[in-house]
């Protein structure tokens, strides 16, 4: 039908030039005559999103303008993990289902322990790390493995957050299945898989497979380059990230990231001979004992500060000060607490009731954050000392270190001067010592919710704002991360609420104390920096927001730089 | 010196009648001659004071309002609670300092367990509770007890709360005392006291007490009542009291409470056969299990309900649904699970199995509040049956009363419109069975920081607003009530809080939340009552507040209702 195919040929053509993008249409040939029944704009994986905007643009057919907002900010997600070989997918088994926590594909060996991972991956095997859930202990062996299943926790968990941050895929929440440490083995609908076996995970959709599905790693094309280009062309808003080693800063500087929004210093204390001084330092009773270990933890902390600086080297690198609880740092093994008695010349006895009177009823809003800078305010001189000692040292070897402190969980003025001076002083005997001065900024989070409603004091202090909206989205709705999970299918379910909060921004609640911080903010210090460092700071709609209300720059993980970017770049054309 | 005399008594009166107050006058004779050195207003005690302010009324001297004003609400405390006899006071022996957790004087013998206080105080002895701290569960305990000693908490601890909601006495926060629960013993200081040993307690200063220091109970004078009955002459702001029993409720009215502003249900369950009933409730799998416990409950729930309700009858009674986290209902003992397995007909292991999946990291922040009447409708369903069956069942018998039942912690729109649907179906059915009608609002507590702003989309829908703002401050300063006392200490004496949140209200934050609340409810219901419940109810400077920003009503603890009347009196003489 050579002449039904001319015609198909020219209408197609009519068609997409009509529309300006790629079309989906219906046709059928009936008594040799050609019939459309339908045509829409079509469907397609990020990869092709990508390069039919490109292509368009190319051909003249759309604007720039246009080429950016043809591409959905989330899809990119999809060009920068490893994906499923499609056919091998096809064959493959799913047993169960969890939350797609961390995007990605991932395949190895089933292991049940941060030590058992790290060796495994060590001895060349490749490892999926399967947990009842993860906490800061774990993170070595999740730095370790393909992929993270843990059984319990939310798209906010440890687990979750954690594996998003390293970009390493992870299914979370996955409630059917049974982990037995003990027996290294974990039951899924009544099968048993020991350690060894092999398991694969699907970080995108929550689906976990039994035995090998081999994967591959995406390549980023030219059409991705031009895409990134062009946002950097039309965007407001700067694109910062998340980091907390060299390597996650040098993984987000490679997808475009123009500093470091939020470096968290308390993961850096878990490998080994760090805990052991920070815990000597938590578990001590004194300020001299405390003094002494933060001594031991100085040398670790600067080179950690100094790596991540170096990587950074030019761009702005914020850093938090010490935020979580104590308890989460101090053994609650026998084991880790023969040993702290061992190190700290103390019974275990002594070690366990300080342990048990670290215990909150409601650690997350305890003695965390800024509440440990001022009882214990030599935490503070410590890290200070530490960040200015790296960037100091830097300087002399002729680098460019640009450091900015933060300090954690303000909710009244007077927190902050208080840190501040410390800061100052600790700065002040430094430089002398060095002999080189740093500009350096300080700066908050704001992230309780009075930080937000007193904004126009704090900022009479504060040279630049952080919007922590995890714990600001915590407060404000009064709900716990970790406990969210028992009522919020319910509320999805029940329309109550669209999406969860932690996954995108409540622009009517929190958006509005955020809007009103930055707005107050400024009428005091009108050059006042405003960014944002929360889970939100790398979801397309939270960053529109953030961007519109005249944000300086949101930060996210590395692997959400381009999505932030992308939408970054459409707020603006949008306006 | 007659002379002499004479010059100093003129003196004296012109003094008293140039300042119109009592004076505190310094003077000496000096070879004959009268010097006069200082004077200014004498300090009093709380009797003296409104003895001398209602003496210079009558007298002329001063107008109604300098009475008022020259009143100080906080020291009216003395007046309503037991003292010690000061003869006494100054032989017996201080031991150890705890917490002014609630005042009043009281004496009597050392138990350690709730069964023993009640055990005891049948058999007439007076009892003091001693614990590490309290729970629910030792409420019938604290009932029986002359007063409450606690090694543990702060001024917004259970016992504290409690206490000042019965007018009992407590000291809590005793950091230096030993509790031995099994010896039935408590250390202080090197000395050990047995079960049946004497102790005494001061509320008031926190001091505690060796042996018996005889109290006295303080009479209600005819001036007091006379102040009490110029404050209504002059208040805008009404006084409401929480009140959980129908006994609190009576005391309440005799001390001039104009209603409930605050029943919470959760203490109702605690009674031997009631808990047991709630138990089976909360460990159900099934909404059948659910169903069949809570008709259990029902008739419980209706009594009470009705003793309330008749107490005060024609004026409003506001019932809180069911709010507390169903952690705190379950037994976490051996015994306590067995009993609920037997009754259940489930396994012990069953039992803890449930009880440990309701655990949670962040109670404060978790499953409770009105997400429990989402996910466990049923429950709403019953206690709003049980409110307005006892209403009709009143009214059938002539009686007159007058329920409103509030929503607690309503963070969105939408959760208050569901459980608002499950409330006025329940009603419809209610009135049908009973054949009569009875009148009755239905609001929420705002005591979330969304639901403050979101105000105006929630007064869409509320009736009335009740400010709970224990909570509205733990979740606007992120302060966990129960773990504030780690840094509290050192923030009071950094001086970077001033006075602890929870007893005074941070107008600067906390109250520019509610100001908002209020301004934004009324916009779009003008008659919205707007009222506190939260322990800042009985607080001057925090009721002065509420009454300044319009608000129709405080509500605190019944012996704190003449402290809130004088206070909201004073506002309105101050306007």
């Amino acid at each position: 039908m050579p002449e039904i195919y001319k015609q198909l040929d020219a209408l197609q053509d009519k068609l997409e030039n009509h529309y300006h993008d790629m079309q989906d249409m219906e046709f059928t040939v009936q008594e040799g005559k050609l019939w459309f029944l339908q045509t829409r704009n079509g469907k397609r994986t990020g990869t092709a999103m990508v390069k039919i905007a490109m292509d368009l643009l190319k051909e003249g057919l759309i604007d720039e303008k246009t080429a950016l907002m043809r591409c959905e900010p989330n899809k990119l997600d999809e060009l920068l993990h490893p994906v499923f070989d499609k056919d091998a997918l096809k064959k493959a088994k799913v047993i169960t289902q969890g939350l797609p926590a961390s995007p990605g594909a991932g395949c190895g060996q089933i292991v049940f322990f941060a030590e058992d991972a790290a060796k495994w991956h060590a001895d060349g095997h490749r490892v999926v790390m399967v947990r009842i859930e993860t906490s800061p202990e774990d993170l070595a062996g999740m730095s370790a493995a393909e992929g993270i299943l843990t059984a319990r926790g939310g798209m906010t968990s440890h687990a979750a957050v954690v594996a998003r941050g390293m970009g390493k895929c992870c299914v979370s929440g996955a409630g059917a299945i049974n982990v037995d440490y003990k027996a290294k083995t974990v039951e899924i609908e009544g099968v048993v898989y020991k350690e060894g076996d092999y398991i694969s995970i699907n970080g995108s959709t929550g689906q976990v497979y039994a035995g090998e599905v081999p994967t591959k790693v995406p390549e980023l094309s030219g059409d991705f380059k031009e895409l990134m280009d062009l946002c950097d062309k039309y965007t407001k808003l700067q694109v910062r990230t998340n980091a907390d080693t060299p390597h996650d800063a040098q993984v987000a500087r490679n997808f475009g990231a123009k500093g470091i929004g939020l470096t968290r210093t308390e993961h850096m204390f878990f490998e080994d001979k760090k805990i052991i001084a920070m815990r000597e330092m938590i578990l001590s009773d004194t300020v001299e004992g405390r003094k002494k270990a933060l001594e031991k933890l100085l040398p670790y902390q600067k080179a950690d500060f100094k790596g991540i600086l170096e990587a950074m080297d030019g761009c702005p690198v914020n850093i938090r000060l010490l935020d979580p609880p104590l308890h989460e740092f101090v053994p609650h093994d026998a084991a880790g607490q023969e040993t702290m008695a061992k190190e700290m010349g103390v019974s275990v006895t002594d070690i366990k009731k300080r342990v048990d009177s670290l215990a909150e009823n409601n650690p997350m809003l305890g003695h965390r954050g800024c509440r440990l800078g001022i009882t214990f305010p030599e935490i503070t001189a410590m890290q200070t000392r530490a960040i200015l000692s790296a960037a100091c040292e830097l300087k002399k070897e002729g680098k460019d270190p640009r450091p900015e402190i933060m300090v954690p969980l303000i909710g009244i003025l007077y927190e902050f001067k208080q840190q501040k001076e410390i800061i100052e002083a600790t700065a002040k005997e430094v430089f002398e010592e060095y002999g080189v001065t740093i500009d350096f900024e300080i700066g908050t989070m704001i992230e309780i919710p009075r930080a937000a409603l007193t904004a126009d004091r704090i900022a009479t202090e504060a040279q630049y704002f952080s919007f922590g909206t995890n714990d600001l989205t915590q407060m404000t709705f009064g709900y716990s991360r970790d406990d969210i999970a028992s009522f919020l299918p319910v509320y999805l379910e029940k329309k109550i609420l669209k999406v969860d909060p932690f996954q995108v921004l409540d622009q009517k609640g929190v958006g509005k104390l955020i809007k009103y911080a930055v707005k107050k903010g400024r009428e005091v210090r009108p050059e006042l920096r405003c960014g944002i460092c929360g889970e939100h700071g790398g979801e397309p709609s939270s960053v529109k927001f953030c961007a519109k209300i005249g944000m300086n720059y949101a930060s996210c993980s590395p692997f959400r730089v381009p999505i932030a970017r992308l939408a970054a770049a459409q707020a603006a054309v949008e306006e």
